[in-house]
């Protein structure tokens, strides 16, 4: 039995807390937030002690943490229990930086501490049927992918000031698509972007709609395109074009009833909302997770998945900025 | 060059003619109807020549008659081609009556003209599809099959009254689907129907609204739905249950556009006229007709099938009077 | 909060202690089962006692018995628990026997305790869906309804023996979901059958493909189809056709994949287990008894719709053994 | 009734006489072709003369020529039958130097003569829905447009060779879909492409497969992809998001069947020929053509369009050849 601490009671903690309770090999024996009144709710669903994010990580009985609190507080949890020996799924992002990222590879391989980074897509069944059939040859070599991804309606403003842009907050889960699907790294990044959803949008600095055109050595290409916006749900769709065929992960609608009419046919919107839309995968991650660590295994995405995902989200940025090609390293 | 000669110049008999300008080893020699400004539209049209039906059938350069005049004129129609040695391709029904259906099948055979039963869905690409994979053991055994065949809108009452009831007029060619796709012959029928769709339907003695059972020796079932009324469009769906698959013809949209918005996704209706729902199946179904000509090979369906469907018709026309299944012999 | 026992710690007494762990004002108090070893596991799941059926019947604390045993327990259970004024939620079918149900109607009306039937379907967000908007009004005045449910493979031919035949055990549940959606009692029934899938089961005599045609006093009409085998998956369609419009609940696919290549398009087949497919029909059942249970209204499906189905399913017997319809009283 | 002269009759030119013979106001008169045999049979299915392209130019009955033979003959052919005041129906490309067709475009608009350029794929039932609908606000303002385009399988090497290209022989069409449906001019392109398909088309210089961004002053953004095979069928698809929703033509399938197995739903595969796929656009295209000459009114895509297009082509060739975007004036 692994006993796993949520460090983080919000809707993203309390999510991996409901898929523990389905998985028989582990339980949540902690819980930490900074508001108590998050914590001691979550405690009371799961039957875990409430206690602080420093008790957790110093706790010896606690084998693994899950780490949902906000982006700046990142480094110092992973720095803290990756001395302590536990292992650790992260919440993407791991950092805004990317040279701080590095400084935690070193920490965490040196601590040799499993590392998962939450990106959560990877685990859909939709998303993962796609990358089982790509790595089993169904398409052949892949050429082309695509990726649609649009959220249902933008956020505050005052978040958007904060989360870094739409590259590093939003296309960054493209980006890691990206790389989950075109098999080979990607070594170059022109991206562009408008504000077009909401004005305030771009007088905060950020767009709203964007779209990104990744190469890799061998010549293949991704595109991308966001919205901040879309009317009829939570829109994610990706497709792959190989030598042998197409393969594409549809959107999830809400039901599956069909109306007739002089009209024509109409069928549900896409779900609306991440939680639900991405429900299924949540629960597969914790799985892998838990999964990974009794079987001694390294987790995947790990903590460099992190690092690639942000360092294209970087380029896109600067793209966007200069209006030019950028190419990693 | 087979010479055809078009009797009756109204919708169908203006089709027939169409067909044939895509043909080139047959054309329209020489048109008929008792209406002069029909005949001579048609022969403006195709560079036919107008005659009368009785010149028509007395021409010796004429190799085969298509007949789409009134059903009523249909049995002395075929009683003279026949006997002038001509081929024959008769609108359905063939005739109204069973009794006189075989009267004409001894004088057809007698001459040894060919002759098909113009039961154009057989010639359809989505239903011929069905039936050739069932052939081709795609499906194994044929177990369950599923009919729903509904129109667009209610012909008037006054054409109601002289069809000879929905089971005779509409769902005949549903109840010739079902012999195309259960491969083995109707044993037994159980119809019943209402009138749903108008009152005025029910006063004039018929149903507008209608479904029947047929089972085979075997133990093949097919089921039968009618409606006179879709708003969606003119709805016509098979589907036949296997041992081994299932296989389906869906309706065929009036195009492929999807339309997104909160109130979900949106396609358009089926199409509603059958002239163009059926277009590539008339057009399949004369090139069917004047390819047996040439090869000297009998068309199907052929006069037979013209009568079998009938004495199904028939058959639930008095399960539905009666309330009680009929046995065919 | 509401204590709830479980009387049957089986698949579905497990499926239905699992909803109320989603549930927060009612839980699971105390389990029992003729095997100790399975109302043991349940116990340890849930943190309920262990206890026998009669106990738990005559324990003041517990409000409310879920009742998941073998069918021919069912009648004294729910005797026995009506008369120590529990509510109850009593899994299809009530009885084999309808003067039996009858009889418990009889008592469980006179206790005055809340009663559900579980027609679990009626809970799907896709048939519920359909029933609202048939309600709301959305296609008009219902007029035909189809409804095709296939199983992905036939039970063991010992079950079907004991099963009480495919109308009683198997097409109960479209008999009450024809209730459902027709929105008038049903008067009339013909059915008829044959056994395609497995020999065995004819020998058994039983059918394992079977059709049923259902009528209204109004002249509204349900066509019923069942297998006992569906390659593709757990096939669970309906669709209700009205005098504005068209609506329908189609499959529910295993993913939202779809490849293509040169043989077409190709998507994921049905969801094959029933557990999986109705897995939000049997956490929305437990919630609409729970809800109902706190505010005091009656559940629905109650135990008179649990005996009209049975109705028609003996009619439908009667009609596939003497081959003429039924009429219901 | 307006006389028509056919110059070139190879496949296209075919199309379109196919296509007058559906019009009523309009018929081939003459036709004209390097290869006397393919003059001869388009007269003989036509009834049209067989003449010189100077012939019918000079001749004052034509009213309009159709231009269908090769691209580098179109220069002069354009420029004489502007001369000759005749109205002029050019395939595209108009001409591979943007320089000559500004030099048309003073000539023609002098002499002024109608003109359409064919980029028949405006004139498709789904791309003009998807136009017309947006002309009609229903999804708002037009944000993001994704256009992909893939061919069955990639043309000779022999043609790649003397094609201008992918940009200019291929993705024009794209290019010109773009401009039809971001309703505002392209003032930037990138672009970037591969040769994944076939080495030798690398050899050749070209690419196979490759994508483009291109942006219009206010911020909207298309995004088009092409490949020169794909095993499933001729990839034509277009979606334009918007402020109030989405808008999509989907492929158009071969037919409209379905068959359901164990390895779940089937359909069939796109149509694979452009000249079946784009059938009733190109009828639609002459409909257009026809209609404006007869009231009098500009054709539209004119002159003007197939500069533009050229325009974007040659824009994205030298975006491609240098790696960064380039800015049109």
């Amino acid at each position: 039995m692994l006993n796993i601490g949520i460090l983080g009671c919000g809707r993203i903690g309390q999510v991996h807390a409901g898929s523990l309770q389905h998985i028989d090999t582990a339980g949540v024996a902690a819980v930490a937030d900074a508001f108590e009144d998050a914590a001691n709710a979550l405690a009371a669903k799961t039957g875990a002690r409430v206690m602080t994010t420093d008790q957790i990580i110093a706790d010896p009985s606690i084998h693994a943490v899950v780490i949902g609190t906000p982006t700046n507080t990142h480094f110092d949890l992973i720095r803290a229990s990756a001395k302590a020996g536990k292992a650790i799924f992260c919440e993407k992002p791991v950092d805004m930086s990317a040279a701080r990222i590095r400084e935690l590879i070193t920490l965490v391989e040196g601590a040799g501490v499993p590392f998962l980074t939450g990106f959560n897509r990877r685990f859909d069944p939709g998303f993962a049927t796609l990358q089982a059939r790509i790595a089993a040859g169904d398409i052949g070599d892949v050429e082309l992918v695509t990726i649609l991804s649009r959220d249902p309606s933008p956020p505050p403003v005052s978040y958007i000031k904060s989360s870094g842009g739409l590259f590093r907050d939003m296309m960054i889960h493209d980006f890691d698509m990206a790389r989950f699907l075109l098999d080979e790294e990607v070594v170059r990044v022109f991206a562009t972007g408008s504000a077009l959803v909401d004005p305030a949008i771009g007088e905060a600095g950020d767009v709203d709609t964007a779209v990104a055109v990744l190469t890799t050595a061998s010549g293949r290409i991704c595109q991308i395109s966001n919205s901040r916006r879309a009317t009829y749900g939570y829109d994610q769709r990706a497709e792959v074009h190989g030598s042998l065929g197409l393969i594409k992960a549809n959107n999830v609608p809400e039901n599956n009833v069909e109306f007739a009419s002089g009209a024509g046919f109409r069928s549900a919107p896409a779900q609306h909302f991440f939680l639900e839309r991405y429900a299924a995968a949540y629960r597969a991650e914790m799985m892998h997770f838990i999964a990974c660590l009794g079987a001694g295994i390294a987790p995947s995405p790990g903590i460099r998945d992190g690092l690639a995902a942000q360092m294209i989200a970087d380029a896109a940025a600067q793209s966007l900025a200069t209006g030019m090609p950028v190419d990693l390293d």
